[in-house]
């Protein structure tokens, strides 16, 4: 089969593990390290397509799990696959729904078959097993498809943590069998919590099933930057270095310049748009309240020096003036200012990793985000 | 005082008294008959200035009632105007909040000073005379500001009616006496009802007191298309020419094309953006109901051989899917191409009349439209 995602890694960082790189896919390249903005209905909240590119997103995600169920597969396949769906020309990578298994855990029923979901919506049946999330992804037409993993429910235990991995390793081979598609990629899925040895063990056995890339699953599930960190250095040293690395569902900018650190090449969160919601800005002081009274009469924009579609137009007294009188366009202007923020960290991350100055980058970027 | 705002007259129909004409203001020319989109809050809910652009907007209607109790006048003023505070730097006019005091007439005390509103927002007054209201709409500097205007409320006798409009001249003056920049225009509002001796009589001591243009107010207060075609027959023979005429509120598509015909210029309603958030989308050929069970798959856009943003990049399916789902997107869509068709509609009446058959147009158009 023909590889129809490429990972070019053009450098690596003389004092980190900090990589950049080009993900070359059917629908462009994208220029790692990349954060992935989240459009998981078919739409990033509140954005349309000509404002995600003029904040600098270049590749999105969407969720199979939520899109199976509404409008179904077939009715995105049928309207010419979710790049057209969605008017997104450029890369899109669905998640594989192994995650709502988890976060809807009283709605799913794990077995060896798969996922039985019982809709949020109108309780029908959803019986995610790995050939069918396969299928469903190949129907929406991303060009980056996610297998099917099973992440534990926390707290656990060592052993139930192995046992899910083992079972994330089987449901990967029945994904890598279960493809038709050579113009998608899939990535293999790593389980195996903060324990270095179930972690090689994943690593390992997934690259000998061998896939398009690989993403670091069951962190952002609540644990601490400590927590992920571990989970990154007992997972990244088991990775191909010329293959692209995804950590799934982390998008705190300090965690980010971490992972960064740690070698990591992919992002994706609901953070910034999920915060520009809630009239919170991030800026590379830290998070700034657009409701806050002090910005009643303020005429400076989100962040000084900040040339997004928000920032570049809009007062933060106009901002804040669009949260109190529930206007729409308040969190669709810091949703594009908090989005614009994290892929100029990223691509601010890119040029110091190109100039070897990414250690020096990183702790002043975290200094000044403070804790 | 210098004419800020000019209105050239083009033309006019040979078979109908509709006009084309341009309004030049300081910051542009628009061409009419226009259709002003509804930025009450200072926001096209949902529309960003650039899809307002896209869609065909040429000016905007902003409310001193809702800017003076939030952010307040003086805030928008501090932060370099309406124009900058809502990075729109085309046209604006902003009404006077008369019609406030008829549609919140619960909390509007009517006296020959002004109004006494309180508050929807906190119960704090707002004491709005014809001064205040001119002072407002000059610290806001909209192109255009209108004159606090008593609009009765219906049913109302005769009586009541040239009361109102007795009113409504002696404030007309007051505003006139107030102005103080000779950069913005004041349009007069004639009332008067139905009734052809007090609009005659509203419109000549308008004239005397000489505006900048006139507006037809006290339409679009629930009254049938024929009570408002009724309104401007007695209203319009009675303006001058030379300047340009504006009837408040009325944006069904219908509605339009008959004031068009009757010689107006000038239009604003929430219409197309309110029923856009209910997903209701303008065509051709009358309403579509986007949740409708029938574009659950329907790869058509919204409206064939729109241009719109939104109809240029997604299908009815796409847009079906966006309310269901709840997305802010969908409203959006909706809004966007709602507000394109009541653009493209005036502009085909604006073709037309140019070219002397706006009497076959407006009836093949209402033809299609339905009742
Ligand atoms: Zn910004
Ligand atoms: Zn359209």
């Amino acid at each position: 089969m023909p590889a129809p995602v490429r990972f070019e890694l053009l450098g690596v960082d003389t004092r980190s593990n900090a990589r950049r790189g080009l993900l070359r896919t059917p629908h462009g390249t994208v220029e790692t390290p990349v954060f992935m903005p989240v459009g998981t209905q078919a739409t990033v909240k509140g954005v349309v397509p000509e404002l995600l590119r003029a904040c600098g997103s270049q590749m999105l995600l969407a969720n199979t799990y939520h899109l199976a169920l509404r409008p179904g597969e077939e009715v995105v396949r049928s309207l010419g696959g979710l790049h057209r769906f969605m008017a997104w020309d450029g890369p899109i990578l669905t998640d594989s729904g192994g995650f709502q298994a988890f976060s809807l855990s009283d709605r799913a029923t794990l077995t060896e078959s798969g996922v039985a979901f019982r809709s949020h919506l109108d309780g029908s049946l959803l019986d995610l097993t790995p050939e069918r999330a396969i299928a469903i992804q190949e129907a929406l037409g991303a060009d980056v498809a996610m297998v099917l993993d099973h992440c534990p429910a926390l707290p656990a235990g060592k052993e139930a943590v192995a046992e899910a991995t083992e079972r994330t390793i089987r449901w990967a081979r029945r994904c890598q069998r279960a493809r038709t598609r050579d113009d998608q990629a899939v990535f293999g899925i790593l389980q195996g919590g903060s324990h270095a040895d179930l972690r090689s063990e994943c690593a390992e056995r997934l690259v000998e099933i061998g896939f398009d890339g690989y993403a670091i699953g069951g962190v952002s599930v609540g644990e601490s930057p400590e927590e992920i960190r571990k989970a990154l250095e007992v997972s990244t040293p088991h990775l191909p270095a010329h293959q692209a690395r995804y950590l799934m569902g982390v998008g705190r900018p300090q965690d980010v310049l971490d992972a960064i650190a740690a070698g990591v090449d992919m992002f994706d969160c609901v953070l910034p748009t999920r915060n520009g919601r809630n009239a919170t800005c991030l800026t590379r002081r830290g998070p700034v309240r657009m409701r806050n009274a002090a910005h009643k009469a303020d005429p400076r924009p989100i962040e000084d020096g900040c040339d997004c579609p928000a920032c570049s137009r809009f007062s933060r007294g106009y901002i804040r003036h669009l949260f109190l009188a529930d206007e729409m366009l308040g969190p669709i202007l810091a949703s594009v200012h908090n989005l614009a923020f994290l892929h100029r960290l990223v691509r601010d991350a890119r040029e110091a990793i190109g100039e070897g100055r990414y250690d020096r980058f990183r702790a002043e970027a975290l200094e000044a985000l403070g804790p």
